[in-house]
C-alpha cells in the first residue's frame, strides 16, 4: 500500500532520529534549559537573522497555536482568522477555551485578503457598539495555508502592514514552513517571514521531527513570561533537549530546507502525473498537499493500491481527495502511483 | 426630543415601580429564597402550563445567556446560534470567555433555517475529523429575533425536532418575548415555547422592569447545580426578592402581555406611518423593532427633533435606521412624529 | 420577629428610593453613558480626591471582584488573598472560572498580614522553580474584612508599600466601605483608601441601595478597556443610570457617610449589650458585623424573637453567631432586643 | 559530575528506544489510531487486570492532570488535593486555567489524610452557604507522592471508600507509579489502584520513555468524550503510534516493573549511605526520590562532585536536598558516591 494521507506517518527523518540516538545517554536538565536547546534556539535565530529574536520549543501543533494566542490577546480582544484556518475548525475549540473569540474573515483559497482584512478593521471601530463586541487583538494566518496555498511577498507584506498599522500583531502558524519556503514561484524567505510578522512558528511535526515546533518571537513587546504560559498550558516537555536536538539536526546543515524542496518537488509530480491523466486540481497548491477531484469509480480502484483522504464529503460521481507528500514519500513510489494511474 | 432609540430607556412600569415602593422596607432573606421570588416562580410556571419548570431570576440579558450556555454545554460543545446572534455579535465575547465556541449557522432575517440546522447537524457527524471539531452540543435562538422577525409556530416545530433528534438542547432568548408573543400574526403562545425548547429566559429589563430576566427550565435534565452557577458568573442578586417583586407585578395579572400588545402596537403604527411615506422598511418586522431604509437628508432632519439609531454604517445616499418602542410611547409621540415627517 | 441577619435584608434607603422614583420616567441612553451616572462618578472622585480617577458601577460585589481581578491578572498571574477572603470562599469559583488561582495568605482575624505577605512574596521569587508556579499578580483584600474588623493606616500604609515595591497592584474590596471608615478607632479616611491602593470598589448594595458598587481606578495604568470586560462580564447593566441615580443620592449630600455612622453606632450598641451580659466576642470587630459566642440554650430562646446567623457548625454548647445592622435598624428594635435579652 | 538531580534527565531506556528506531520508518495513522496504540492500550488493561477499561496516551504530566481534571468536573465543582499536590503548586495554574478551583487539603509528608477528607466533605455539606462555594467534584492524590511517599493498601481503601460513599471520583497522579510499586514494604499492586481509584495515569516520562503518560479509566461513566478534549488541551500528538510503540516496550515485557524495581533499590542504597553518615532524612521516602538533610558545607563539597537540588530554600547551618535516581543510575556512580562522602 502505497500511503499519501499526510506528513506525519512516519517517524522522524533519519538524520534526527540518529541524532537522538547519539545523545539518548547524556544527562541534562529539564526543561529546555540545556544546551542543546540553547543552541538550536541559536542556530533558528541566525538563519531568521533575527539575533535578538526570543525561541521557544513545543511539542504539536494546536498546543503552539493556543499558547502564543492566549499569551499574545488581551481579555477583550480576539483573534482574526480565515474561516478556513486550523485554530477556526480543526483545533476542537482549543482557543476558545482559553477565552477567547475567533473572528473569522472569509477565506481564498485558504488565504486572507488585505483588503478584507482593512474592512473589517475599519468597521469594527466605526461601529458604535464596538466596545460590546470582541476587539481584533492579533491576526492568524498559516503559510502555507490549509489547502497548500502560499502568499506572495507583496501579498504578506500589505497584510503586515495593515495589521502594524492597526497595532495588531500578526502571528503565522508555520506548520508546513519549509513547504511554503519550498514551493513553486514562492517569492518568500524564512527571513521575510520573521520581518513581516511579530510571532511565527517552525514547524518540526511535519518536516523530519518526531515531533516539535519552534516559536519564534521577533516582536519584543509581545509575550513576556511566556515560559509559565507555556507550563500552564501543559505545553513544557520534561526532557526538553529532545526538541533542541531535533532542531539542531534540522538546522545545523540545511536539512530543514533541503527536506522542504524534496518533499515539494515529490508533490508536484504527483500533481503534474493527475493533470497529465486529464484530472483536475481544485486549487492551485505550489506545495506538499495536492487536492485532486476525481471520479469515484477511479477513487475506490486508486484506493486498492493507495490510502489517500477524502476531502469533506463524498460526491455523487466526483470528490476531492488529497495527496500528500512527506520526507519518506520516494520517486519510486510516485513511479508506481503512475503505473496504478495508467492501468486505470 | 423624541426617544425611538430603543425599549431600556426609562425606569420600571408604573405598576413595577409601586410593588418595589411598597415592599422596600420589608426584610426578607437575600438571593432570592424570599417567598416574593418563590410566588413569582409559581406565576411563572403557571402562566408557562409547566407546574414542574424550575424558575431562577438574573439580572440581564448577557449574563443570562453566558450563565444558561456554560451551564447547559459540556467543556468539548459549542452553542449554534445564527451568525447575527446577540451572543454571537454583541455579548463581548461573554460565551467564549466561559470556553465555548459559537457556531454560527446562516442567519435569513435574524432567522435560523431548520434545513441549514439540520444539514449542519449532519455534516458534523459525518466528517472523518468530526472529533478534532467542537461538537454542536445547543441551539440558540431569538425569539424576536434581532431584526424583530418572530418564527411560526410550525418553524419553530421543525427546528424543536430538529434538536430533539439530535440530542441538541434548544434555548431561546427571550429578551423581548412580550414583543414577539404579542407579535402581528404570531401564531406561538407562551406555552408553545416552553412546549417546544429545553430553556428559555422572559425578558423584563425591556418589558416593563427595572431590570430582570426569569429563566424558565423545562427539560429537567438540564442544569442542575444551576445555582452556584449563577453565582459563579456574578449573577447573583443580593437583594434578591426586587426580581421576584417585579415578575409578581408582571405574571400577576395580565401585565406582561399588556405590555407586549401595547409597545407593538405602537411601533406598526410608526412602520405604518413609514410605509405611507414612500419609504421602505428593510426587514419585514411584525415587533417592536423597526428598520427603515432612509435618504440621508431625511435622517439629518429628523434627528434634529427625534432620537433614534442608525443601523450599520451610514451609507451615501441611504442609510438603515431603527425605531424602536418601549412601555413609554404614548400615541401623541407618534402623532408628533407624523407631525414632523409630514413637514419633511 | 427582629432582623439581625445581614445587611442587605431591606430596599434601598428612602433617600435613594426617592430618586429612583422621580427620575424613574425620563428616558437616557443605557450602559452608563447617561448624565447621572457621569455626575455620580464627578461626586465620588472628589470625595476620593482623585479627579483623575476612573468610575465605573456593577450591579454587585462578587461580579465586581470577578471582572477587575480577570481585568487585571496576566494570564500566568493569580491574586494574593487571605484564606478568609470573600473571594476565596465564597464566590463559588467566580475568580477561578475567569482562569486565575487564589494564592491565600494567612488570615488574622479577616486581616491580612504585611510581614506575611512579604515573605510570601520574597519566597516566591527565591524559588529556581517559580517559573513553574503562579506568580502573584495583585494583592486582593477587603476593608473592613469578613470578619467586620479593620486595618489600621501604619498597616494599610506598610501592605501599599510592600505591594508597590514589588509590582503587585493592590486592590479593596470595599463591599461595607461605609462601615470600614465608620469604624470605631478608625484611622483611615476615603482618600487614604484612594491613596494606598490602585482600584477598590465603594459598596453600595449594603449600604442603602437597592444595588450596586462603584469601582473607582486610581492607578492610570491599569483596566484600560475595561468597560467590554464589564460586558463579557455579563456585568453591565442595560439601564445603568439606576446605578448613577443611586449614587448620586448616596454623594450628593453626605448620605454615605451618615449610612455608615448610623449603622456602626448600633451594631456597637449591640456589641455592648451582650458585653454587658457577660457573654464573648470572638473578633473585636468595630463596624457593623458582631461575632458573639453564646450558650446554645441562649441561642435558642433568642431565635423565638431575633433572627441571626450561626457562624460556622453549631458546637456542642456554644456557637458563634453573626448579628449585623444595617440602614433600617432603629434603636427602639435594639431596646427590644435588649429585653428579650434581659428575659432569658 | 554525577547526577542525581532528577529522574528525567536522560532519553529513554534502551529497549524503548530500540522499539522507537525500529519502528521509525513506517507509516501509520496518526493521533493514536494505530495498531501500536491499541496494542499498547490492551496490555496495560491486561496488567490492571481491567479488560474495559478506556487507555488514552499524553504526553506529559501537567498536561495529564488538567485534561483529566478538566474532564470529570462540572463547572461549579474543584477538585481536593493536598496542598503540597503537584497540581497545587507547580503546573503554572493550570487548573484554574480551565476554570477550576483546588480546594487544598492539609498535607503529611505529601499524602492526604482519610480523616480529613471526610471532615472536608462533611464540613462542606453542613455549611448553609454551600451553593456559594466551590463543590468537591473529585478527589486528586498522587502515588507515590512529590515526597516519595507512599499509601498503604489500607490508606488507600479508606480514601476510596470515603471518596464513592461521597460520590466523589478518585484520580491518582501516577507520573512515578513504577516507584510506588516497587517501594520498599508497598502493600499495593498496580491491580489495586485500577480497582481502588476512578481514573489514574501510569507515568512513561519518568520511568523510561522519552515522554508519554498513559491515562487508564476505569470507571465507565467517567470521561465520555476524552478523545476531543485532549485535542482541545492541546495535548494529542499527531505521530500518536510514538506513545504507543513506547509503552508496548513498557508492558510487553516486565520493563516497567523492572525499571521501577531497580530505581528504588539504588535510591534506598543511597538513602542508607546518607543514614550510615549519621545524616537524617527529612521524609522516610521507600522510593526514588530522598530528602536529606545536610550541613550546608557538606552541600558545598558534594555539590562540586555531584548535582543535586536543594529543597526550598538554603538554611542557615542546614539544608534539605533531594536526591533522586533513574533508570540511568548505576551502582558505580554510587560507589563513587559512596567515596566522595568518605573524603568529606
Amino acid at each position: 500500500m502505497l500511503h499519501f494521507d499526510t506528513d506525519y506517518m512516519a517517524g522522524a527523518h533519519p538524520e534526527v532520529l540518529k541524532r537522538l540516538v547519539d545523545t539518548n545517554h547524556l544527562q541534562t536538565v529539564g526543561y529546555g534549559s540545556d544546551e542543546y536547546t540553547k543552541h538550536a534556539a541559536e542556530l533558528i535565530k541566525t538563519a531568521c537573522g533575527k539575533p535578538d529574536a526570543r525561541v521557544y520549543f513545543l511539542t504539536g501543533g494546536t498546543q503552539t497555536n493556543a499558547t502564543v494566542i492566549d499569551g499574545i490577546l488581551a481579555k477583550h480582544q480576539g483573534v482574526l482568522a480565515a474561516e478556513s484556518g486550523h485554530i477556526s475548525v480543526h483545533e476542537a475549540g482549543a482557543i476558545e477555551a482559553s477565552g477567547h473569540k475567533i473572528l473569522t474573515l472569509p477565506q481564498h483559497e485558504g488565504k486572507v485578503w488585505a483588503s478584507e482584512l482593512k474592512e473589517y478593521i475599519d468597521n469594527f471601530y466605526s461601529d458604535d457598539t464596538y466596545e460590546h463586541m470582541v476587539a481584533p487583538g492579533m491576526l492568524y494566518i498559516s503559510y502555507p495555508t490549509e489547502y497548500g496555498t502560499i502568499y506572495s511577498y507583496d501579498e504578506l507584506k500589505e497584510i503586515s502592514d495593515i495589521c502594524h498599522n492597526a497595532d495588531i500583531p500578526l502571528y503565522i502558524d508555520g506548520a508546513r514552513l519549509a513547504y511554503g519556503l519550498a514551493a513553486e514561484n514562492n517569492s518568500v524567505t524564512l527571513k521575510d517571514i520573521a520581518d513581516l510578522c511579530d510571532v511565527f512558528y517552525i514547524g518540526g511535526t511535519k518536516v523530519g521531527a518526531l515531533f516539535g515546533e519552534a516559536v519564534v518571537i521577533t516582536n519584543p513587546a509581545l509575550l513576556h513570561h511566556f515560559f509559565p504560559l507555556i507550563k500552564q498550558h501543559g505545553a513544557l516537555l520534561a526532557k526538553g533537549r529532545l526538541l533542541g536536538v531535533q532542531f539542531e539536526a534540522l538546522f545545523e546543515s540545511n536539512l530543514y530546507e533541503e527536506i522542504g524542496i524534496q518533499v515539494v518537488n515529490k508533490a508536484l509530480r504527483i500533481r503534474d502525473l493527475f493533470l497529465s491523466k486529464g484530472f483536475k486540481t481544485v486549487v492551485n497548491s505550489p506545495t506538499n498537499q495536492q487536492f485532486i477531484y476525481l471520479p469515484n469509480d477511479i477513487i475506490d480502484r486508486l484506493a486498492k493500491h493507495v490510502s489517500f483522504e477524502l476531502w469533506g464529503p463524498r460526491g455523487k460521481e466526483y470528490t476531492t481527495v488529497r495527496f500528500v507528500t512527506g520526507w519518506t514519500t520516494t520517486e519510486s513510489e510516485i513511479d508506481l502511483l503512475e503505473s496504478i494511474l495508467n492501468t486505470l
